[in-house]
């Protein structure tokens, strides 16, 4: 579990380290059937194009105040996770290795690359990647960074719930998208009993609303639209527990709703993001979440690394 | 002219008609060469992608105080100046007529008519929409709205600096994009002796450039990658004169490097803007303007209707 206090400690420890991304205030009707101003929160224009630098950098510089980040940092990810890890390990001057499977596309092993970071391919899939980051931890001590279920990976991404409290007046409610779970165990840490949070998330990859059924994580299908970035198989321990003793809502839309929200931020506002992260809005478009009159909702808009070119005109 | 009374009328006349936009602190380093902090000034996130939208609801509320409105407003342009007549007109519920060439790209015209303007196609060249649309509002009455050379326009676009000054603390410098000048005049305006004030411009469309060269308003031959967005062929008198009154300085970059600050700024922040607005950003990270030590450099990114296919991976 982690709660506020280790969100505020990642807040003060990462300063200065990540971007204090703005908010943009976007007024009733803007988006169809939304009356009243909604706040996006424009967290994709975080270093490495998403929230994961921050979890990242927490876990980096908790590590090393800890004596604990001599050997570098191994991670298991050819997306944003591993990006934020190859960019925090750059700025921090350690050595990064990043596992990634044989089938990884050359453009992410190329951008890794770019950021410093040692790629290893190994296996078919994700796991067979992970298991060979997991066993290189081991032999050389370097700290293994996980995707999402880790308290300072979740913390981190806590800090921009923080910031928001700060940004929007009166704050009712967060809506963002599930994967494994990470930054929705930080922003519900970091906004207990402050505002609610609402976990949006495809048919297609419901981990949260699987696991809240459930009465515990459990294993979904993968597949749809959003399963590059939100592709997870199953809810986090730490996002499921932080999720339950808060009181994070579940939603569901489909994935042609996702792509329609996708579509329709860039037409109302020119801003470019991932399908994974259009789950948010199109949880506020479609009605999936319905806010009481004068609730003030805020969106994360948490990820742009995307190929832009299906927006074009 | 006008001076920084009229910009500070027109911030409170479309108060809460437009979108106040945020700034995203980047850090030192970011874009290469760049050592101190920089803010950008997100305007591309403005109704109808970009700063248009100021200046033509200026001019629509200044002509319904005066109740001169009552005939609608008319326009001749299918770039971002008439999406934003149509928009303001269409908030304000007055008709609007929009002049366009015959060879006015598809995508442009469906733009129009979705905000509710009455599309005319006449002629083979804006020169022909321009005249058509002229003798139109000397006929009906209606408002007619010049892209950049009227004082209520430019004083429109100079309120994103009044929200600078608010949201940059220590502002030195702002630097802009220049086309016909109307966000240049209603900029300069706005931070005369309080801020320094930028014109950049590429190589191949300078008119700000030219005019201070010869004492006056020139032609220019008109061309290169910026030409649909920066397309005028001379500066606006209203501009001419706030530029000199003002000491505005003015820089020019090559085409390629405002290619290469656009990609940069969407590698870096993935933000998408027009080619257009990458003149200003590529004025900075060139050094063909070069601050001092400490000095705090606002860019304004003012505008995004681009097509981003190329800045796929």
């Amino acid at each position: 579990m982690i709660g506020v206090a280790d969100v505020e400690a990642a807040a003060r420890r990462i300063a200065g380290r990540v971007r204090r991304t703005p908010v943009l205030s976007v007024e009733g009707g803007a988006f169809d059937g939304v009356a009243d101003p909604t706040w996006l929160k424009l967290e994709y224009l975080q270093h490495t194009g998403s929230f994961k630098a921050r979890g990242a950098m927490n876990r980096l510089l908790s590590a090393a105040e800890a004596g604990n980040l001599g050997d570098g940092v191994v991670a298991a990810s050819g997306g944003n996770a591993g990006l934020a890890v190859a960019y925090a390990a750059g700025i921090l001057g350690v050595p990064a290795e990043v596992y990634v499977p044989l089938t990884a596309p050359e453009v992410k092993v190329r951008k890794l690359k770019a950021l410093g970071a040692e790629v290893r391919q190994v296996g078919a899939e994700y796991a067979e990647a992970n298991a060979a980051a997991l066993e290189r931890a081991a032999q050389t001590g370097a700290l293994f960074c996980h995707a999402y279920d880790q308290p300072e990976i979740c913390a981190g991404q806590g800090t921009l719930a923080l910031e928001m409290l700060d940004q929007v007046d009166g704050l009712d409610t967060v809506i963002l998208a599930v994967g494994g779970g990470g930054l929705l165990a930080g922003v519900a840490a970091a906004l207990h009993c402050r505002a609610r949070v609402v976990g949006a998330e495809p048919e297609t990859i419901p981990t949260l609303h699987a696991a809240l059924a459930a009465g515990q994580p459990v294993d979904v299908e993968v597949s749809g639209i959003a399963a590059d970035a939100l592709g997870a198989r199953r809810l986090g321990d730490i996002a499921y527990r932080v999720a339950v003793d808060t009181g994070v809502r579940s939603v569901l839309v489909s994935d042609q709703e996702v792509v329609e929200a996708r579509r329709l931020l860039w037409e109302q506002c020119r801003i470019v993001m991932e399908h994974g992260t259009a789950t948010a809005l199109a949880a506020l478009v479609t009605g999936a979440y319905r806010p009481e009159p004068g609730e003030r909702v805020g969106i994360l808009i948490c990820g742009a690394n995307t190929n832009p070119a299906d927006l074009a005109h």
